[in-house]
C-alpha cells in the first residue's frame, strides 16, 4: 500500500524547484511520500495541525524546506516526536544562504532538526530513506544499489579519463 | 492605570539577564509593561495564545528575545497585527551571535520583525517607547528628556577630558 | 485628510527601486506617506532639518533606507523621538550586504533603529503600518485583511499542488 | 536486551566532554547505545570497519562528532546505508566553529549527514531517539514525556516570574 | 607653537583605552594634537560644529574612533575637506568587530574615510603623522627614525634568538 | 609645473578598470599624478625601488590597489614615510573581496595603510586630494566645490521626486 | 623516463575545469604527472588504495581537489607520508567557497594538507614543482625561468602603460 | 651533518609561542632546521636577503608564520623557488584569525604558499618533513612511525573507554 512514509513540506511554492529533488530521489528509492506547502508565518494553524497529526497519519519522517529566517523546520520539530529534516533554501533575498542555514541548524537543546546542505533537498530525501531503511531491508537494499551506482559512475569517468587523457587525448594516468 | 502597553517575552529564563534591560528602561520612560517567558519550541500553544490575545489584552507592542535559531519573534509576528521587536540574544552555544541575528532579521515578505542589535534589549525598550510616544506626548517628552541626558553625559565627560587631559593631567584639547 | 503619517527617505535615487516597495504596501494598507531623498553624507543639513522637524510635521514613523556604510537610519534616529525603521539596501559595491546590515542594526545603547531584512522595504512598510495600527483600528483591520490574503494564497497553492501533484500531474499528497 | 541501537563515535578523547551529552539523553530516553573513539585521520582502517559493520552489528543510527576539518561523519556516511548524525565540535583551534559546521553540513549530493548545532550532542541523541521512535512506540512515548517536561519547566519558570516579578519582587506581568 | 595639527575624537569615554595610543604615538613623533569626545548619535550638533570648524581651527587631519554601528568617522568626513582617519573599536557588544570595521570602511563614493585595523589607534596616529610628514621634513625625519627603531628591535630579538636558540639555549639558526 | 603629487600603482593590468577611477577624480580635483603597474609578488625589486624613491621623486601620497592576498599596499607602506592608501580590489578568484579587504586593512602596529572600501578607487583619489588639500588651499577649494556638487545633485533628484512623485506622477512628499 | 612524479586527483569530473590548470603548469615546468578521479565519498576503497600505494608507485606529491565538504585531500593525507596539496574548488552548491576552504585547511594536528587558494589549481601545480625542484635543479631552473617570465610580463605592461598612458594616450607616469 | 634543511621564520618574537611547535616536531622527525625572526614590514631588506639566499644556503623548505595582514609567507614565496609553508597566527588584534588565514591562503596565480590551519605550526613542521621525506627514506620512515604512534594513542584511548565506559565505569561499547 502506498500510504506516505515521508512528508515533504515547504514554506512557499517558490521552494519547489529545490524541494522536488527530495521527491524524485524518494521515488527512485522506493519510499512513499506526500508533498505540499505549509508556511510557518502565513499559515501557522495549518503548520500546527500538520505537525501534530503527522505521526497519526503514518508518517515516519518529515522533510521541511525554507529560506531566509527559516522557522518551518524548527517549529514543526517542536510539535512532533518524528525526526524532522531541514533543508536550507537559498532564496532570492537570502544573505548568501547563511540565514537559512543558521536558522535551521542552530536549534536549542531539546528540539533537534537534522540539517542538510544548502539547497540539499536530494540529500534530505536520501537521509529520509536511510532512516526508513534502518528498519526496512528493501529500502536499505535500494540505498545500497544507489550507492553502488554512484561508485560506478565515478569509476567509469575515471577510466575514460585515464584512457583518453584529460584533453580527450593521451596524457594522464599511465 | 497600570495596564501593560508593552509585552516583554523571552524564550528561556537564561535570557532574563539580557532582557531585563528592556524592563528597566521602560520603567524609566514611564511605559507600563508585562514580562514573562514564552518558548516557541517548548510551549508553542502558549506562544499562539499569547500572540493572538496580545492586541485584545491592550498591548501596543511586543518585545521578544531569543538566542540561537531564534524563532520566537518571527512566529509571534506572524500571529498578531501588533509591531514585534526582536532582540537577538547571544546565548552560550551561539556561533558568535550570527545565528540569533539572522534568524530574527531575515524575515520573509509580509511578516516584519523590528530587529535591534545583538543583546540590545535596552534599545528594544526605547524603540517600544518611541512607538508609543508617536501617539503619546507624555512618553515623547520622557524620551526627549532621556536623549538630553545622554547628550549631557557626553558633554560632561568631554569637558572633563578637555580640562584635565586624557592622562587626568594637562595634555589634550586646549 | 491625507497628511503623511510615514516618511520614507533614502540616501540616493538608486535606492528607489528597492524602497518603492514600502510606498506600495503603505498605499495598499491605507497609510499616508511622503517619499524623498535625504543623504546623510551629501546633504547632512537637510538630514538634520528633516529629522528634527519630522514630529512637528505630523509624521509617526520614519523609514530610512541606505546601502554600504549606511548611516542615514541611525543618524536620523539620533535626532528625533519618533521610531525609525532602517532598510539595509544591497548596493552595487556592498560586501554581499553585510556592511549595510551591520551599519544599521548594531546601534549603540540609547539610539535604536528598527532594522528589517536586507532589501526588506516591503516589510518596513508593513512594520510602519503595524505601529500606526496599534493605535488605529482601521489600519489594524487592513493589516488583518492583508495577512488573511497571504494565508489564502498559500492555501490555494497548497490545494493546487495536492490536487495536481508537483509535476502538475498525479503524484503527491493523497 | 541491551544490544546497542545507536553508535556514538568521536574523533578524539577531547570530544568526550561534548559528546557524552548524547549518551546521557539516550539513557534517559531508553535507547541503548555504544560509545567509542574512531578517528578518520588517525585510524582510517578502524573507521572503515566500524562503518561497514555497523548495520550488521545491529545499529540503527550512528552519531559522529568531530572538530576542525571534521571528516568523520561524512566518511562514515559514505560507507553505510544507516543514517549518520554529525555533531560539529568547537575544538580549541577551530575558527569559531565554522570549520566543523561546514565540513559536516555541506556534504555532496548522494551522501547526506544529518547535522545538528555546534556542540549539539544532546540534540544528536534526541534526534537518534526520534528516528528509532518513528518505529518504536515505547521510545516515542518517552520522547513525548520528555517534551512535556521541557514544557512544564518553562511554564513553572514563567509562573514564578509572573508571581514574583523579574526582580524577584512585585513588578511585571499583572 | 603647540596649536593642534591633529584632532582625535571618539564616540564615548570607553573608547579612550584604545584611542589614547594615537595620542601617545603623535607625541613621540612630535605632532601636536587635541583629544576629546564627540558622539555622532548623542551630540550631533557638537559633531557638526567640530567637523565644520576643524579646518579653520588649524587641524590638518582628524582621527575618529567608534565602535558598533560606527557613524562618527563617516559623518565627520562628510562635513570637512580634511582627511579623516577612522579607527574601528571593538566595543563590548560588537559582533567580533565586523560591525565597526564595515560601518567605517564601506563609505559611499565621494566621502572617503582612511580606515585602519580594528583597535588600530596607534597606526591611526602614525598615518596622521605621515600625512603631515609629506609636507614637513622634521616629522618625516621622526617617522624615519621611528621605523629604524622598529627594525632594530626586530634585529635584536632575531640576534638573541639566533645566539641563544629558541629554548634560550643552543638549538636553532647556526 | 605638473610633477606628480600622487603615485597610483596596482598589482596587475586587470586592476586598471577599477583603479582608473582614482586617476579620473584626481584630474577633476586638479591634483597631478602618475600611474603604473608594480607587482609585490612578480616584481619585488621594482616595488622596493618605487617605494624607497617615492619621497625623493616628489610624491606626497601613494595609492596602491591589489586583489586577493593583497600585499602591495602594506609592503610599500613598510618602505616609505609617505602615507599609503590601499584599495582592495575584488578580483575574479577573491572570496567575495574579504581576502583583499583584510590583507590591506589589518596591518600590524607601526605600518599603517589608509584603507578605503572594496573597489573604492574613486574614494582613494579623493582621500589623496584631501591629504594634499590640508596644505594646499586651491585643492581644498576644489574639494569644497566637488562636495557642493554632490549635494546639489541630491537636492535636484529630491526636488524632482517631490514634484513628480516616485511614479513620475503625483504621489509623494506634499 | 616519464613515470609520474605528481598525482592529480579530484572528487568529480566537474572539478576538471579547475584542476586541469595543475596539469598544464606541470607540463610547462617539466614535471611528469598522472591525473584521475578519486572520490572520498563515492569510491572510498579506491581512495584508500590510491593513497596507500602512492609512494610505492613513485609519486613525490599528491594534488587533491574537491568542493563543498571536501574530505578527499585530508583523507588521502591521513594514509600516506607524501605531502598532499589541497585545492578548494568552488562548486555550484558551495557557500561561496568557505566550505571547501575550511574543510581542507583546518586539518587536526598530525595530518597536514598544503592548502592553496580557492580554485587555485595552477598554484597547486607550481607548489608541487617547487617541492620537486628543491631536490631537482632542472625543475628549479624551470621555476626560475617561469618567475622571470611573470616579471617580464608585468614590466612590459607597465612600460606600455607609462608610454601610452592609461587611456592609451598621453596622461600618466612621465 | 646538521646543516639546516628547513628554515623557520616568523614576523615577531610574539609568534614564537605558536611557531616553536614546528621546531619541536622537526626535531622529533629527525629533520634539521634553523629558526629566526624576519619581519616583512619592519625588516624588508632582511626578508629579501633571507629569501633570495635560502636555496644557496641549503634549505629545502621555508616555514613562515605571521598574524593579521600576514605578508611574510607570500613575499618570501615571491623571491625563491623553494616551497614556502605559511602558518596563519591568531595574533591579539586579529579578527578571529580570518585576516591571517586569507592574507596567506589567497595568493595570486604564480606564487603559491602551502597554507596550514590557523596556529597550525606543528602541521607545518610535519608537512616540511613530508616534502623532505618524499626524497629521503629515513625521514619517511620517521613519518610512518609518527603516524603509527598517533594511531596507537587513539586505539589505546578507545580501548580504555570501551573497557571502563565513558563514566570511567561500565556503560558503553559492549
Amino acid at each position: 500500500m502506498s500510504k506516505a512514509q515521508v512528508g515533504i513540506i515547504m514554506g512557499s511554492q517558490s521552494d519547489l524547484k529545490v524541494m522536488k529533488e527530495a521527491a524524485e530521489i524518494l521515488e527512485e528509492l522506493g519510499v512513499t511520500y506526500e508533498l505540499t506547502i505549509v508556511s510557518a508565518h502565513r499559515t501557522p494553524e495549518r503548520m500546527v495541525s500538520y505537525a501534530e497529526g503527522a505521526r497519526d497519519n503514518g508518517l515516519k519522517v518529515i522533510i521541511a524546506g525554507a529560506g531566509g529566517a527559516a522557522h518551518l523546520p524548527g517549529m514543526v520539530a517542536s510539535m512532533t516526536t518524528l525526526p524532522v529534516i531541514g533543508v536550507p533554501v537559498k532564496s532570492s533575498n537570502s544573505i548568501d544562504g547563511w540565514d537559512s542555514v543558521l536558522s535551521i541548524l542552530q536549534m536549542p537543546g531539546g528540539i533537534p532538526v537534522a540539517t542538510v546542505a544548502l539547497d540539499g533537498a536530494k540529500n534530505a530525501g536520501i537521509l529520509a530513506a536511510e532512516m526508513i531503511g534502518a528498519f526496512d531491508d528493501k529500502v536499505a537494499d535500494n540505498l545500497a544499489e544507489y550507492k553502488k551506482q554512484l561508485k560506478e559512475k565515478v569509476l567509469e569517468s575515471a577510466k575514460s579519463l585515464e584512457t583518453h587523457g584529460w584533453r580527450g587525448g593521451k596524457i594522464g594516468f599511465q
